[in-house]
């Protein structure tokens, strides 16, 4: 069963930045209705393009990172991730990442999707790559403010904790999701 | 293998709110290093608590809407979404989404999981809604300025589908990750 009209795109009638923020920025967009020509405003939080990495240790388990998170100020278990810098492959930067923030090095990677982390109302796209070969560990090059354990574990203790809400955040559950449907 | 040391919290210095948005507000946290006693100031964007919707049609096909999304600009093929309204059960407010966006009735529905949307810097957090009996389908009650389109599609194909990258909702994926690792 599928409704059988397409629909059409919403054209821009005006874009104007409003704020910058530590991580974001915030833009205010407004759209026509192409049904009724109705023009609506909608405000849009732009961040810069991500990675987040699912990286398998020598040891066939996958390299967890456990920190404290501003956002929802608490702990959590997540896949390491973080933002493409302005000129950087996406593979280069999951691969940087990794390394300053587990000491995982490896010197190729796989993207196996990209995520829309909030088509509503944020423009951020996540890169998954995907690391089959990572190792051996070394130190960790942490950024001033960030502090992470290292947690590595097999998958079928990753999917037990995911199960028991252990582990939660949305794009590292999405990534593995993605692992699961590669041949 | 594991980092022995336990992670300490940050204690949270003054958080102070700054601006509201359409559908966020931002707040300016200033939060201690507890390593080091230094002080990080994070601007974190506050949103409502939501709520996704994997629900199965009488065709035992998943519901899932495509609609036009203003953060990335595109028509998106999704599973239904949407904000846990003040003092509404998050089981009631997915219910209520499903009904209004895809005219898909359910009696009850059951929570299997809470996805961090993205643990950085955002508080919100979403509510998974498995539904597995809906039906069956009447009128849509949409919102002004909403317009979707109503995909049933058979779970190997939404998986298809995910594989080939043209379904991106890292919410979607999260929440086929749970109900892949439901019993």
């Amino acid at each position: 069963m599928t409704d059988s009209h397409a629909l059409p795109s919403w054209p821009l009638e005006s874009s104007e930045p409003m704020e910058e923020y530590t991580m974001f920025s915030v833009r205010r967009d407004r759209v026509r209705d192409p049904e009724d020509g109705s023009v609506h405003q909608y405000d849009i939080a732009e961040s810069a393009d991500a990675v987040v990495v699912l990286a398998f240790a020598p040891s066939e388990e996958l390299v967890l990172v456990e920190q404290f998170r501003h956002g929802v100020r608490q702990l959590c278990l997540e896949a390491p991730a973080g933002i493409v810098d302005e000129g950087e492959e996406p593979v280069a930067a999951g691969l940087r990442e990794l390394r300053e923030e587990t000491g995982f090095a490896a010197e190729r990677g796989e993207i196996v999707g990209i995520l829309a982390l909030n088509p509503s109302w944020q423009t951020t796209r996540v890169h998954v790559l995907l690391v089959r070969d990572a190792g051996p560990q070394e130190e960790k090059e942490l950024d001033s403010g960030e502090a992470t354990r290292v947690r590595c574990l097999p998958l079928g203790e990753v999917n037990d904790r995911v199960r028991r809400g252990d582990i939660q955040s949305a794009v590292t559950l999405a990534a593995l999701k993605l692992l699961d449907l590669q041949a």
